[in-house]
């Protein structure tokens, strides 16, 4: 067990890291199936001959969940959870098949809320890069985060 | 099969919608077991106690994932694709087991490519709603889309 953070150990410029998570071809496929059934997503040879992809690609909400699951296990101790009410997603590269995830989240700002003394907001920037260290995600987000009670 | 659609068919104004998808209470507790394993997404009685949720609540990242599927099935007609490298993502509210959503989507612009002509961007909301007609998600989001070819 973790003890549990709170905004005032949510330090701007604090940093956090997960993974490494490998990105399993089976699953990749069968998370498009579902979600995002694109022929650039579940068929290797469609998908070689796509002239942006250029070969398999992962879809992005696919790369979004595992950046969560990393995100969870780096973050997951903040007191009540990592909610957010959502933010800027960018993904500057395709995640592959075979592609070794990381996870490397900065704290960019944090404030208590004006309105509600027991919970305040932290704004924070989720980079989930490949084995190269290139980007293929970059989330930004607003995160609801409790103060810490006076007894802890 | 639909004809496929190319920039010149995304006027400004534009809507297409899909749906209705119901959430399906073992998929969504499957999902964030997998890719967001929080109590308020996984156990519905650790959910009924969240001073936030007070309930099951489907990760914001399912909520993404099933209107995916609605926008290929709403979209997937674009020549090419729809592919996107990002975009801005809120979560207004909750999506809840049991809920029936559905897709309203709404073209805001489309600009030919100045350094490639034979594409060029649109910018789409892509809304989210509940059965009582709330946003759950809106997603807005530059797509890279072809022009029609001149023998099209």
């Amino acid at each position: 067990m973790t003890a549990p953070l709170y905004l005032e150990d949510l330090s701007p410029g604090r940093r956090f890291s997960a993974g490494p998570v490998t990105v399993d071809e089976a699953e990749l496929i069968a998370f498009a199936q579902r979600y995002d059934p694109q022929p650039f997503h579940t068929d290797p040879v469609a998908a070689a001959n796509h002239p942006l992809f250029k070969g398999l690609a992962a879809s992005g909400w696919h790369t979004a969940a595992m950046t969560m699951r990393m995100i969870v296990d780096a973050m997951g101790a903040i007191a009540g959870g990592v909610i957010g009410g959502g933010g800027d997603l960018q993904w500057p590269r395709p995640t592959r098949a075979g592609d070794v995830l990381t996870l490397d989240v900065e704290i960019l700002e944090a404030a208590p809320s004006r309105s509600r003394p027991e919970r305040g907001s932290a704004l924070i920037r989720y980079r989930t890069l490949n084995q190269a260290g290139e980007e293929v995600q970059v989330f930004t987000a607003r995160a609801v985060v409790p103060r810490r009670p006076a007894s802890a």
